[in-house]
């Protein structure tokens, strides 16, 4: 139509003045070509030592606020993050360590691994922690961490950041004075009025977006996961799937991640399906491996999994012994927008072909 | 301003017309004049021998549906009801006896007061009944009652019949064949799928007007009491107040009416407080009274106090021992109309005197 | 089972006791009997005489707080009330008259008949009436009305009071000094802020349980009613039916009662239905008859029909003029608890007989 | 604490194992530096010439779906988006062209600037555009543009493409055939049902996350920002905002993004503030600049003025004329999880000094 000459000067004009012609361009960004972040596995036989010598590396007097190895997704980099919207992290305190005081805009988790007589500190409330407890630490409280037991403390963190990184939404504050926090309560007073089963205080309930319940123990979850399985919560995509919920509305704990216990049954195989959701995994006991866009991935105790937004996957149990899942996803930050979607995989009775022989 | 012959006839032409002139008559029938219904104890002592008597004086086989003493408010006649919106009853079955299966409108639930192995099935769910156990049968839910038990099985009925009654909105059937409905849980489904602390299953959480679970056991929900109370859930008016909630939305139980448990300290005397809603108390153990308007109620064991709309109100515990109560209102009714208001008594630190010596 | 004596002697305790048995009375209080609302017309030829006659029988300044005739249902003797929650009146003022303010927990609307420069108070803000107008005056706000005109003002009142009065919850109170509140706005506040067709302030939107907006202007309403009808809304049972909606909601003018436009086109026969809600419709204009459980009841410009809950209605309009009806409903005290149902008429393609030749 | 040697090799196996140690890198990704998004104007003597002359560069048969210009913020690079979460571009057609019809995940709305007789079809209704006028297209809904009249049809496109790509949520789909979708209405269907004020059809109310109302009217949104301001709807950071809104819910006219009509008075300075959502503001008509981050950027009729998130901002009017804005942001993604903040700027009475002379 034009001389090319002139539409070269066209295009060059049009760079000048910081506009694109969506005819050359593709706006969504790589949309259609496949996505960078990849699935994977983290073992704990790799993880574990690295964690537990990273108490020669830095100590949390001198060396900074948090004794922590984060998954790092190779799709994500130069960015951190284990996916597009989630962090995953190992933390270790030692006994007679703080982790002083601080918040930030980012959400976040605690997922108790091993260890005794660990705590975190939510503004004010000490929350002792077991293992298989799960601690809430919401966007904007102050929290902090400490330990009086004998051994390592061990737990998961999940956060947000990713997600509240792509909002430009961090912002991180310390604690004034590097420390702990004092103490409101020296127990875990939100458990003692909110985490009984089908009763709360009739006056006071807090309305906030994310739970008023700081501290999930792990008895309650596990055996509800249980009887929800003993009752058919089943399905063959899923299992047993039990979430923890905000016991003042019934909804996810925290506004951008949901967090769920999960069981398969020995030998399980479960279908393979898609979700726009991205969905990491860690596998409390049992051992398996699950099939993620045809690539194997074998775990076992303590291994973390990470399933990334719209890939196919599908898990299998060793038989013998179930597989018991702590389980967390975006799935909050898709839903209010409508960008929740998931298929089912139609082939093969349901079952991905392994890419490698 | 007109004859009075004239204005005779004219108010006798409106008459025939069905209409009435607003000037002369108090449309809102007698809002102004204190209200009808009444405060009152019924005593444990007087109601049990008689519901036992019941025994003799009518069969479920033959006699009726239900072996059923309702309270009769004296300002609801000639209509039936405890206060203008509830009803409050007592019933009794024997071991062997069955309350053939039914369905109404009217939401009912049912707090067991003795007894062992009887039981309420309500949609193929069959749940055992313990004392202090409360069960739903929400409306239009087909329920009915048996007894597997060795004694008698005894247990409060709350309904909101007067309310519904009030909406036209009475609609009663029977079970094809009047008997028992077929099982499709042999055990109490909903409470294994809804009754955990803190978890819900991930999928198919039912979006109803009710609670989906049908069965909240006492030793939970006393529990959760103790430690609401212990984390200082406690004030001048309520003692400490926990409330049974659906544990998908955190919301009222029934969608018309609200039910709690209550602990009052030894020797507590609250202050006086009316509100719009009406309420019931039974007494679970404990002893004491209770000033209403004035007047002085005494209540102990398995007693049944009516606190009538906005009649003030005051409760005395005796020392020595801490008296414990279920609760229920039809607050529900009032929220979405804005109708619910509540004043607390200011005077003589807020202690009506008695009317009499 | 029992000698008959020892039983006369048992139900005779239970009366003292105010117990009822429930196996010998019903509980639903009639339920299953024919309800005593009546349907009804009421003529605008027998009612507009006595209206304007009334201005001889009461004076504003001396006489009553409105000069009102209220539509009383035989079957609601002794208490005043057009349905069993539903009030229909007409109210008269005269140039120069003021109906002093008042406020009351029940909530009401004003759709004018007819009459220029009236206007009601509403919390300060100055509505003026003109014929269709929609006014609210929500539970508890100051409200008063006066007229500037040259001839009568005469609307239609709508209010909740039997339901209001069925929950104890009526309360009335004059203005201090029994006149017109002073004006915070000249003219239709609210309107200005709220009325607009799309959009909304940014900032400052009330949270409500009734509408902010008290003016609904006949012309936007018609508008809406004719483009909904022009665009395909409209179905067998009511025609094309528009609703007056909270603009920051979406919901119900008020809580208690919904209002709606309807227009029915000339020579429709509707189909058969009946519902848990009372209806009243007030015909703007058009004739025609509608036949109710059987019964046939004519109706033309300004007469007022009353469909009573759970009536079979069905609704006929003559040849060669289309009928236009304002009507409303109490619908929204049913939906919170799940007690509205309709059923549509299925014999004789959908068309009740008539009982009488 | 460690050989330097040893901690080489720690965290080379660390990086091998895709694992970050926290305490030496920044998790949240350069939070606490200075934003990479920049403010800037887009002048409208720059755009519209080349998008003009775009008509020779390609051609709606050959060369591409769309002729678009979009608004690249040198921030994003190499990515495309003219803030962090929102695109915003102009789009020209021809009379006699189709835009051929496609959908995709990401939501879009179109403010008419110039044109006569140019329509989008959204979802089978066809929408006439007119200027001021703004068409929604929601997300995956099926929507192509055309023109009938004589001359170029100019709108702004507003879309939500970098926030949707930042949750890998971009999908996009063809038309079948690559062409006009067929009609299902000839006219503004949703506008006839949904767009008058204060009415809504009392059923078939759809409960989507979006307004059912394609098509804002020129001449209501003006109209009642007008009546707004007139009313006293203005303060000293926004003057005159009006929401379009969901008339179905009262909320957000989309998900993602949130639109607006702004109108400052001749001579107006606004206060500074700065707010996480980022915000773009079309000049409908006036002059004058804004001082964003201490820069002044000078805007007049039809230019664009991007303002990143958590920018100091303040507006200032030419005098002698009033400024008119179409606005919209990103606040939807934010509110649902607390991440919407603002500050106002307290020294120098709120307003910021220029950082160059």
């Amino acid at each position: 139509m034009v001389q090319a000459v002139d539409a070269d000067q066209y295009y060059a004009e049009l760079e000048d003045l910081n506009v694109a012609p969506l005819w050359r361009v593709d706006e969504s960004g790589g949309a259609r070509s496949p996505d960078t972040i990849r699935p994977g596995v983290w073992r704990w036989r790799d993880l574990y030592p690295r964690l537990a010598r990273a108490t020669e590396m830095m100590d949390l007097e001198t060396g900074g606020e948090r004794r922590v190895l984060t998954l790092i997704n190779p799709g994500m980099k130069p960015l951190l993050g284990t996916t597009h919207t989630l962090t995953t992290s190992l933390q270790l305190i030692l006994p007679g360590e703080v982790a002083p005081a601080h918040r930030h805009t980012m959400a976040a988790f605690r997922f108790i691994i091993e260890g005794q007589r660990g705590y975190t500190v939510v503004e004010g409330e000490k929350l002792p922690m077991s293992p298989g407890d799960l601690i809430l630490t919401p966007g904007w409280t102050w929290h902090d961490h400490g330990s009086e037991g004998e051994g390592p403390m061990v737990w998961l963190d999940g956060l947000d950041v990713p997600f509240v990184r792509s909002l430009k939404g961090c912002v991180f504050q310390d604690f004034p004075g590097r420390r702990a926090q004092p103490l409101k309560h020296a127990g875990p007073d939100s458990y003692e009025h909110f985490g009984a089963a089908g009763v709360l205080p009739a006056k006071n309930r807090p309305r906030s977006l994310y739970s008023p319940l700081n501290l999930y123990k792990w008895e309650h979850a596990y055996d509800g996961l249980r009887r929800m399985q003993a009752a058919g919560d089943e399905d063959e995509y899923d299992g047993t799937l039990a979430e923890y919920v905000n016991p003042i509305t019934g909804g996810h704990v925290l506004p951008t991640m949901a967090c769920y216990l999960q069981l398969l049954r020995a030998g399980q195989h479960t279908k393979a399906r898609r979700q726009t959701n991205s969905t990491v995994l860690f596998c409390i006991r049992g051992s398996g491996y699950s099939v993620i866009e045809g690539q194997r991935y074998d775990w076992a105790d303590r291994d973390i999994l990470v399933v990334p937004a719209w890939a196919w996957a599908e898990h299998v149990v060793d038989p013998g012994q179930e597989a018991l899942f702590f389980r967390y996803s975006d799935l909050p930050v898709l839903e209010p927008f409508g960008l929740f979607r998931e298929e089912v995989y139609r082939p093969n009775d349901g079952h991905q072909s392994l890419a490698d022989a």
